[in-house]
Order: C-alpha cells, then structure tokens, then sequence
C-alpha cells in the first residue's frame, strides 16, 4: 500500500474514436483528434495555472472596487460605517494568504507537466505575455476549488459529507459488510469525478480499494496538493469566503478562516489501494479501455449530471463493472452542459433516468432521497439546496 | 377608490441631481442629466419591449439545440429514450402560449409609452432592423417575470407568499390592529420594489392605502396587466417552467402549467386607495421629492439589498416616514451591485444595517429569521433558499 496517491495520467493513452468527450463533433481520423486534443489539453491547462497565477492581482482588483465605493460615499456617510475600509484591507491580507496556499499547490504541478512531456519553463507562475486571458468564469472556478476544500478536507465540511457521503458509504457497508475489513483490499471501488478526493480515501479507510477519477484540472492539482503534501492536521489556513460580502450575518462570517486538511490523508489500511486518475471517464473507462468488466463498485457522487451524454455514462458505468457489481450514486441532475451552446446535451428526470438504468441492465435495489448542500457557507443567508436522487443498482 | 391600480410614472418629474441612480458618477449640468437620463430609460425599455419580442424565437431556438443534441444520438441511443423528442415538441408548445400571454402584456404598453410621448411604431412588437440587440441575460430576466407570477398571483406561490409576505402582514396587524379595517384608509403605507404588486394588494385588502414603486420595466409592464386586465381567475395559463429540464424528478414537473390570478385583483375595501408608481425609489421618494415626512408606514420586502448605496436607502425610508411611523423590512442581503464593475456597490453585514438603522435614527422594535424560498419550482432538485432577516422599527 501507498500512503500517497498515486496520480497516473491516462487521457492521453485512451484516444476513444467515438466518444462524446472532446472529440464530440469532429471528423478527423483517429491520429489527428489524438493530436489535437493532446494540444487543447495542454491549452486548457495552461489556462488554469495562468488563473492561479491571476488569483492575487484579480481578486484584489476587485476589491478595489469595493475601495473606490467608499472613497464616492460622502463624508457623513463615510462617517456612518468606520469600519467599512478596515474590513476591506483584512480582505486583501486574507487574499494574500490564500493566493500564498494557491501559489503551493501550482508549485507542485509538474507532476502533470512532466507526463506531458511539456517545457516548465513556459508554464512558471510569473507574469509574462504569453499567459492566457483568464476571465471571471476561470476564476469563478478557482475560487469554488477554495470552497471545495471546505467540503472536503475540513471539520466545517463535516456536515455536508454527512449528507452527501455517508449514505454512500452506508450503502456499500450493506453490499460489503460480510467482508472483513482486512479482506476488502480485493473488492475495487471506482469513484468517477472524485474531486479533491475525500470520498475515495473514506471508501479506502473502509478497507477497500479505491480508484478517484477527476477530469478537471483545478480538482486534479488540488487534490494531489493535499493528497501528498499534507503533513500534519490543519496545517493550511484557507479564506473561502472573502469574496463576497453579500448575505453575511456579521463580518466574521467574511473573514473567518478554515483549517484544513481535518484527518491526514495517510494512515489507509494496509490492504487497501489508493490511486487518483487523470482524464475524461469516457475515455479511461470506455469500452476500448482494459477497464471493463474490472470494477466491483462504482460509486457516483454529484457526477452523472456531468455527461453531455447520460446514456453513454450509465453504459459505461454498466461495461466497467463485473457481471453482480454494484453502481451506488447520490445528486441532483443540474446537467452542466444544458446552457452550453454547441455542446451536446441530453436532460432526462429523475424517473426517466432511474428507467433508463433498467433498459441499460441494472436493477435498482434500494432507492431514497436525501437532502445536501454542496460547498456551503451555513452561516450565509442564502442556501442552495439539492434533493439529491440517491439509488444502489446491481448489473445482473 | 378605483378597483384599478393607477400608475403614474413619477421618475421624469423628479429629477434627483445628487442621487445614486442613473446619474451616478455623472457630472454634467442637471438639465442634461435629465435629458441623458430620459434617453437612456426611453432606450432601456426599447429594450425590454424587444426582450418580450424574441421570446418566442430565442426560447424555441435554445430548444433546437435540444433537438440537435437528440438528432446527434446514435440509433441505439435514440431507442432508449423514445419519448425524448416529443417533450421538446410539448416545450415548443408551451413556447408559444407563453409567448400569447407575453404579447398580451406587451399590447399594454402604451400606457408607458404614451406618458414617454414616444412614437409608439417605433416599439412595435414586430421585426425590425432597429431592434435592440437582447442578450441571454434579457431573456433570463423576461423568464424570471414569468416565475415571478408564480410567486405573486398563482396558487402554487402560496408557500412562498406566506413565507415573505405573512410576517409582514402580521406585523401591520401588530402596529395598526386597533384600527377598524374601514377607518384605515387613512393610513399610507409605501412599498418600494413592489415587483407583481401582490404584497401591496395585500395590505390593501387589509384597509390600508397602500402605494408600490417599481423601476423594472419587466415588472412594470408585468404588474399593469395583472392588476388592470385580469378579468376573472385563473384566466390565464403559463408555462414557467419549460426553460430547463434539469432537477426535475418527472416529465410533468417542466411540463406543467400554472394559472394566473389566484384571486381577482379588485374588490379592495372601500377606503383603501391602491396605486403603483413607475421610477427610482431614490428619485421619487428623496429628499428633493414631496414625499418627504408623509408616510405611516414603508414596507421593504427583498428590497433593501437592491441598493448600490443602503445607507442612501435607509435614509430615504426614514425621511419619507412621519415621525413615529413605521419601517418593516424582510430579505436577504444579495447586493444587486456587487459584481457589476463600474457601479458603486456599499456590502454591509445584516448586524452592520441594523446598527445603521439605529444611527440614521431608527429604534428597531422586534427582529427576528424568516426561511424564504424566492420564485422557486417546489419540485425541484434545487432549491434557493434564504434565510431572511425580519425587523421592524420607529422613526423616533
């Protein structure tokens, strides 16, 4: 067993003539999707390493804005909130500080880097030319990595793993649980967009042999940051919730921090198998990968909504798994490419859904829903709420 | 009393040099602001004539790329899910009755236009080269109005009317109660943001005059049809609900119709006086205006975080008040202005405004959490929900 995740990146060796990944739409022959894709991977990534790289200055620009807000306020009013610009310079300490957390995990990058067989030297995190523009939806993103942590790897995320992940590994304790936990090593666990990791290493603490699987670069870089670089509990101090002060009870409630990671993501059983996999689920896990057929239990949390084609997804979950396998999942169905134009996307309900498990070959064994929020802030005064669909299928 | 709403459109009469309106940041002389104001608002609801006008065309046309995504599909894949095609024929459907009873708010502009003394062909519901450019972002606006009658005149808002509005109505109840129901007329009670104009009915129908101001044209133009032209209940069918397929859990949750109105928006008590006023709260109620110490009572209600300056707000709802009249507030604190670059935008916790409110003069009397959903689809996978702040409080 290794303590440490491994991170293999398979993207690249699974070029899948048919899929519906990147390659949906395009004629080209086999060789010349390989290479194109290969080359807007590579964009793509130098675009997220470019949006760590424009946290600080970003973020602060915005800020600033908050600045000039007050400076226009005449001075009675001015004189109404004193406080106003103290809170606002406590906002910038607090960017620094997470931008000093973002500049750690983008240092340890070269591990993807390396695998492409890319030149460092053009990926640094300083300022140059060359760097991609990044816009407001980038950042968006990195700022919910922020919020992930949260989630994930803190006491404060504790409640909302409790929702979303505990039914889930309830569930396989009710497939399992006739498995001594020092047997379960053998028993394979996949958990497709894994994210920062917490619910793979939770199934791996049960004894089992867990596979994350992430596509997203920003969830990739930051999961192996505190999957291999943790070394000690709450060791990082992290400010989520400085970019905003809309919905705030009190300013403590902008400017708390979190600590994170809760437990060391060392300590597995020694049974078990931990590893993280770079790259689109399709094409890892597709029918012309060795994957199928290999896995016991798929376990997916807040993913199916991610297909652009939900069919394909259920149909390769169904190859991937052994005849008797169990698919275990939890979330809503916000599909993430509805409002994309140019992209396919196809949004059945949760019926239809459920329906189509049966057609593709499962058996619905046990079904419920649950209620979750998903990277929270609980004190603000907004809350999003899912009524997540959750269900165990077995393919017979 | 007039069973009719009145509208009066207020915002061209008072001019407010200093406000924080349109001319914010503006330094021109005051009769070009006025004029660049007027045109500016004059080009504003050109545009949201236009918004209503590509209803039909931009909703049908998102819905192709559903069909597209569909026609995409293999064989195999189509077969599995037959009934996919003709749920986007029913949404086309839907497009259209959406679309009648969105021209039939439209074909009662002139009362908007015709106080603008504007050429009324110029804003033909019809194509036309001139036509505004309507971005995604429009549309999400018009389809919001739509929701918003569901809040407001629809059985199925009832929860989220007893939610917002109740504790609001209770707590007139608990200033005004000695007051007989036929001796309330005389008691003016001012609603800024009044958006469909059903809490302003309301308190109507509790003896009360009651005047709403809205700025929004979409609700505007929403809120003269409803109150002016319904002529019985339920009269009209909409599908508020057809824009999106996800987190629903069957076919007939976006599917469904919803009729408009619940109740017929005439029958007021007899001394009541109802009226709805077009323009900036700033402008028609600041200091400048003769609104000025003349109210009993001002009600916000998911008003105050609309606000590019709050402290500007809360100053204007006391000066407005009669010295011992009454503020009651219910929302959340969503600052419209906080990601809008190039406008003021002042973010205050909720323990900050109350302060303020104590500063500008208020004495806050009783406070206390209301859990809120705001426009939401009950039956959805995702709900928004707020967690509002309630208080109310003397102008000492």
């Amino acid at each position: 067993m290794d303590s440490h995740a491994a991170y293999n990146e398979h993207s690249h060796q699974h070029g899948h003539e048919h899929g519906h990944g990147h390659e949906h739409g395009k004629e080209h022959a086999h060789g010349d999707v390989k290479e194109e894709h290969l080359k807007e991977e590579q964009e793509h990534f130098r675009k997220v390493i470019a949006t760590f790289a424009s946290y600080r200055v970003h973020s602060h620009g915005t800020n600033k804005r908050k600045k000039e807000s007050y400076a226009a306020l005449s001075e009675e009013h001015k004189a109404l909130i004193p406080f106003y610009l103290d809170r606002l310079s406590q906002i910038d300490e607090a960017i620094n500080k997470n931008y000093s957390f973002l500049k750690a995990i983008v240092a340890d990058h070269q591990i993807f880097v390396e695998q492409e067989g890319q030149e460092i030297s053009h990926l640094q995190i300083q300022p140059n030319k060359e760097r991609p523009a990044v816009t407001e939806f980038d950042m968006d993103k990195l700022r919910s990595t922020l919020k992930q942590f949260v989630r994930d790897w803190s006491e404060k995320g504790k409640h909302e793993r409790e929702a979303a992940y505990s039914p889930i590994l309830e569930e396989l304790e009710n497939y399992y649980g006739d498995v001594p936990v020092d047997q379960r090593g053998n028993l394979r666990v996949l958990v497709p967009g894994a994210g920062l990791g917490r619910l793979a290493y939770d199934i791996c603490k049960k004894g089992f042999s867990c596979q994350g699987n992430e596509f997203s670069f920003y969830m990739l870089l930051a999961s192996n940051f505190i999957l291999n670089r943790a070394a000690e509990v709450e060791q990082f101090e992290i400010f989520p919730f400085v970019h905003s002060q809309s919905n705030a009870l009190r300013e403590e409630h902008i400017l708390q921090s979190v600590r994170i990671p809760d437990v060391l993501p060392s300590g597995l059983p020694p049974s078990s198998d931990f590893s993280m996999v770079a790259g689109d689920f399709l094409e890892v896990y597709g029918a012309e990968s060795d994957s199928v057929g290999t896995w016991d239990c798929i376990v997916t949390c807040f993913f199916i909504d991610t297909a652009k084609n939900i069919i394909q997804y259920l149909e390769t979950i169904y190859n991937a798994l052994k005849k008797g396998g169990v698919w275990i999942n939890l979330g809503p169905l916000l599909y993430h490419f509805e409002n994309t134009p140019g992209e396919m996307s196809i949004e059945l309900t949760l019926e239809e859904v459920k329906a189509l498990a049966t057609k593709v070959g499962f058996t619905i064994q046990r079904e419920a829903m649950h209620e979750s929020a998903y990277t929270a802030n609980v004190q603000s005064m907004l809350r999003y709420t899912y009524n997540c669909a959750f269900f165990s299928a077995i393919k017979e």
